[in-house]
């Protein structure tokens, strides 16, 4: 599977089904019978994983892990005892989407949704699942669990994910898989003037909308944490590193050490996926040691800025057993 | 060419004839009898390019230029009116090498020196020619051209510059070239524990051989000003950037603003050079549009320390007309 083309454009024909508390589309909400499928490496993946803690719909929705590898057929669940997920009893996740849509030609993508009485996909939609989560699931969310998508800001939260989604979480990948020097440095001036403006926006402002912690920050999160261990290389996203953008660097660490989100991250599992994968545009596969991580744990001072992480809700707890990443070193 | 192998070596096999006062390898040091053919991307030509500034051969020696670019064959003088060097009247710089060794068969390398006279190659053996142009080129030195190769620190010059040589200047292509993740890492490690020994050596010390400046510093700085630019991304040399390394990045901006070195540095053409050379490790050959470059000439601090950069001598004059390099965008 290629992705370099000469202006590169997300496939975005999804199995679009949504599980909805009325139930109207046939999917009810209902505690234990969906499987959110994931993977650590995956950005769009870990805006649900993140939005799963966050909402403390972990005794809900159970999580099958992918590993950060896959040929070109499918996601596999190489990382569980015998590559096989414990509850779907399968080892490609294009299984899941098989016995949905015999006959299915888009992507297998992460994350999806599978329904575990039938062994079939729900949903791959990733913009419209997380706000599910958020306003379809609210029987299930844990007891201070923040309100992630309010209504009175949805207009302006938004607007502010269309921007950071066509500029920066889909950006970085038309600049990685441009095939053309032109369309690559296009892609590359929409991102940086879009983090150049998300920086102006965040420098006297805790949070993107509003002052708590809202779906806005989620998903601008998930690609800022992956900026330096592989965008800026992999991608040439390398007018600076996120390190050297000092607004956006403090408030990505803010998150980064907010419960749900940097217990989440596992960069080993994030290096691995797009430097083996990507063989086209890093034919070696050799994945780099660098770069140092210590600095996400440093102050981020963002405090002084008031806002209210939580709203009037409570920080999640840890994460569940089996749902750990590897501790951040140090060192390196 | 591929220069990926499981780990990588560097062919050290050169065209060794010296070129000395005493002509006793039958090429006597005589002014315009000399070519000095360099491309503004290499750091091996580098060295030889800064060299020739600070002790003032621009009138001694002249210096082809070829483009940043080469085939599988051989560097070109695609540059020039008509894509022939000048004065020596070819295109590719192969048939210098060939018309001094017919059956030529290893790398087509910059630097050369070529003998105007019979248009042949006499030496391509980078680490010698510098202290040749140091050493037996005296009679042609400019008034108050620095001493870089000093009697008394030779020994110590030369032991760093070995370790330089191993672990850095060759190392960055080592961490590139690998062909396996372990020689990699390995690579990777060597470089920067060296780069570490190198801050601590010159976090009080203005230079790194003595007080002045010497050629130990013009072999390192030829590395590091290519850092950002290139190996972090290209060579996965991404521990950390230069920019994030604070005693080598005011040392290395130090020598920068000094004439004879950043008045050589052609970032255009140096990210032009590795990015679509080097199509196996960069198939797509598209060239990153970043670093930003300004920092480059931000205030150092470094004269704090002392030192006397050109010892007893005087700076050089401005680049020769026709040698110029475009000035550095402050913006980009």
């Amino acid at each position: 599977m290629s992705y370099v083309e000469p202006s590169y454009s997300r496939d975005m024909r999804y199995i679009s089904t949504r599980i909805t508390a009325d139930g109207a589309g046939g999917y009810p909400v209902e505690a234990s019978r969906y499987r959110l499928v994931v993977a650590r490496a995956c950005p769009w993946a870990n805006r649900a994983v993140i939005v799963r803690r966050l909402l403390g719909l972990e005794d809900a929705i159970s999580m099958g892990m992918c590993g950060p590898t896959h040929d070109e057929r499918s996601w596999t669940f190489d990382l569980d005892p015998g590559g096989v997920d414990p509850v779907l009893g399968i080892e490609r996740l294009q299984d899941a989407y098989f016995a949905r849509v015999p006959d299915y030609d888009k992507g297998i993508t992460v994350p999806a949704i599978v329904d575990v009485t039938t062994g079939q996909v729900v949903t791959n939609d990733f913009p419209q699942m997380t706000l599910d989560l958020s306003t379809e699931w609210t029987a299930h969310h844990r007891e201070g669990a923040p309100d992630l998508y309010p209504e009175a800001l949805r207009a302006e939260i938004d607007e502010v994910n269309a921007l950071v989604f066509k500029d920066v979480n889909n950006g970085v990948y038309r600049c990685g898989f441009s095939g053309t020097q032109e369309a690559y440095e296009a892609a590359y001036d929409r991102l940086f003037s879009r983090l150049d403006w998300l920086s102006q926006r965040l420098e006297n402002q805790r949070f993107l909308v509003g002052d708590t912690i809202t779906e806005a920050d989620v998903r601008l999160f998930t690609t800022l944490v992956r900026f330096d261990a592989v965008y800026h290389g992999h991608f040439k996203c390398n007018r600076s590193k996120l390190t050297e953008m000092p607004v956006l660097w403090a408030y990505a660490r803010d998150l980064f050490q907010t419960p749900g989100f940097g217990d989440t991250i596992d960069f080993g599992q994030i290096k691995e996926h797009y430097y083996v994968v990507h063989s086209d545009i890093n034919p070696t596969q050799i994945v780099p040691a660098g770069p140092e991580l210590g600095g996400w744990l440093t102050p981020h001072g963002r405090e002084s800025l008031g806002g209210r992480p939580f709203g009037n809700g409570t920080p999640p707890a840890p994460p569940a057993p089996g749902e750990h990443v590897p501790p951040l070193t140090i060192t390196n």
